[in-house]
């Protein structure tokens, strides 16, 4: 049916009413007072959500923008640095690395398996004349619903002492407890489509004072991700160039929504869909893509055997209008993702599974009783 | 009164209703064969409103953030660029070529008067070795309201052959006849949040085939700002990161909007309200800051004597809920400006030169009969 897309991919995520509303507001000037104090509530939001004293910079750019700002302003051309990759957006930091002319050795592991922390560890102890400047990981890996284990990792980054770690956090931030101060994380980088339930366009950095310290020396050149600039104008309650002022409409909006429902609620929820989830997608007999020790609180990737992956896709988009993400790269046609992440309830969930299990039945996948998911959702729903 | 703003500043611009309600629409995939229609059908009309046949490239950032990329993806480091400067523009440009490296050699002229195209011929003439890579120029300064002669100095960048031209449109692409093509210009940078009626988000950057051929060697890092990915994913109907969905939404309802118009319909009723603009400024007695000869379609720069720059502002601010610009850098406080640029109408002329009468009778502004202004202003609106 036009005009009733039901998004349950990893972004962009359902956007509140509240925020839709805020987004279609006539613009006001963004060098006015009463912009100015929206940027403050917004960046003391921003804090509040991160769980950081750290500042909070926000950018007129995707989420690859602020991660690309967070990477290249705070080293030189030829430093080492360590990526973490096991998807196509650890491979995507690498690529950035690279094209700055850093020094990058990876860390792999298979797509759907998670990073294993003591490769880590190695590489760090190893190096006694700390010539690692950085370590880059990212957390939730989008494009297979992998969750890595970031408070090891970082435990072996802070027991380095030089090297900053660098995360993204794009679709972990707003969905999982990341206590980015205390743990110590000196560069986080997400963005608007995700945890924050807003449209795309504004991506976030948060940065350390240790990496503050780093970019005083660091060379590599810059101007729009020059994060310094946004430093210096968000102590001022302002932006460096023209900020997407709608966007931040809508931002204001849905943090305030986040803050209503507090930090505990809203981990608890993803957990709960992120759980609920996983539980349907056995009770129908569809293989998980990854363990559910590492599993994504935002994003679940199933890879089904019995049925095409873009079968059900494609039963979803047409018959119930439901959009569910692919596979990526060499996993495109093999898995199909469900975004559970952001202005997701229990409602929305429930509703997906029993559209995957109408899409089953129609799909002939047998062996599974029709009902199944659902009842194995909506246990797990009910015990919270 | 609350909720009341009016914007006559040079950007953000008023937003029609039609580009809001498209703005606060849910978001769709952006891997979607809508999304993907979508993206085919602006393509296709940023080229009509360039007036070319280049790739016109849609990135998530501000205006500055287009022109970087259009710099920064056909130079090498060291290479030398001659930057045309009468502004606070045409200054970040400089440093923008110069955190990047590149030779930059200034062209100045004094804010509020325009730059002399002898001064472009001279140095492009005397470089006999084609040592200038490019040349880089503010069409309409914002800063000041003062239009460059763009055909005279690419002219004389034609007639030298190796240097590129590289354009800051921002301000008057969408209110000035800017023809791409027809004076062959190879980069063009502009914002949304200008002629193109829309909030910000959204930035722009037209690439001729000599632009690409220059990209293939050039060598200063990039990645978010490549604006090879760009055009290798817009010959797709697609995006390299994720796009800014629903600014998209209302740049295809703006675009429509402006298709509807014509282009001489919306390049003539520009030039209308800036002559209107500026008979009734000389009307009220009040000296305008830059010469009738330069005068950008899209801002008037006043530079008041008997009355203070900032009790006007602060009068239509406070009293009728109208925003004008005020000076920037040295000139705050000595200049305001009056943005007619996007969708604006005869009007919201009429409606700010009549707050400005106001204004001036309140601060005691004498020797001119009340009135003449909007007098001034419609004997050149009935004019046409």
């Amino acid at each position: 049916m036009d005009d009733k897309t039901m998004l349950m991919i990893p972004g962009p995520t359902p956007v509140p009413e509240r925020a839709l509303t805020a987004l279609g507001k006539h613009p006001i000037g963004h060098r006015t007072g009463e912009f100015s104090a929206l940027i403050g509530e917004v960046n003391a939001a921003l804090k509040w959500l991160h769980q950081t004293e750290n500042d909070v910079l926000t950018l007129a750019a995707s989420g690859t923008g602020a991660m690309e700002a967070g990477i290249i302003n705070f080293l030189s051309a030829g430093d080492r640095v360590v990526v973490g990759s096991n998807g196509k957006f650890g491979d995507r930091w690498a690529q950035v690395a690279k094209a700055y002319g850093l020094n990058v050795e990876m860390i792999e592991a298979e797509w759907g398996k998670p990073l294993d922390p003591e490769a880590f560890r190695a590489v760090l102890e190893a190096d006694t004349d700390k010539t690692i400047k950085a370590v880059v990981i990212t957390h939730s890996e989008t494009s297979t619903g992998v969750l890595n284990d970031l408070e090891a990792i970082v435990g072996y980054i802070k027991a380095h002492g030089t090297a900053l770690s660098i995360v993204d956090a794009v679709t972990s931030l707003g969905a999982y407890d990341l206590k980015v101060d205390e743990l110590g994380i000196d560069v986080v980088g997400s963005g608007s489509q995700k945890g924050y339930m807003i449209p795309p366009g504004l991506a976030f950095v948060s940065v350390s004072e240790k990496a503050w310290t780093a970019y005083a020396t660091a060379n590599l050149p810059r101007f729009y991700l020059d994060l310094g600039k946004y430093r210096k104008t968000a102590a001022k309650n302002s932006t460096p160039f023209t900020p997407p002022i709608n966007l931040y409409f809508a931002l204001h909006a849905a943090l305030q929504m986040m803050q209503n429902e507090g930090l505990e609620a809203i981990f608890a929820r993803h957990d709960r869909l992120k759980r609920a989830t996983r539980a349907a997608v056995k009770a129908m007999g569809l293989p998980l893509f990854g363990a559910d020790e590492c599993a994504s609180p935002a994003i679940t990737a199933v890879a089904p055997v019995s049925v095409k992956a873009e079968d059900i896709r494609s039963l979803l988009s047409k018959k119930f209008d439901i959009a569910l993400a692919g596979g990526q790269d060499h996993l495109k046609g093999k898995i199909f993702r469900i975004g559970h992440l952001g202005f997701v309830s229990d409602r929305d969930v429930l509703t997906a599974i029993a559209a995957i299990e109408a899409a089953l039945i129609e799909l002939g996948h047998d062996g599974v009783a029709p009902g199944a998911g659902i009842a194995a959702a909506a246990q797990v729903l009910n015990a919270g």
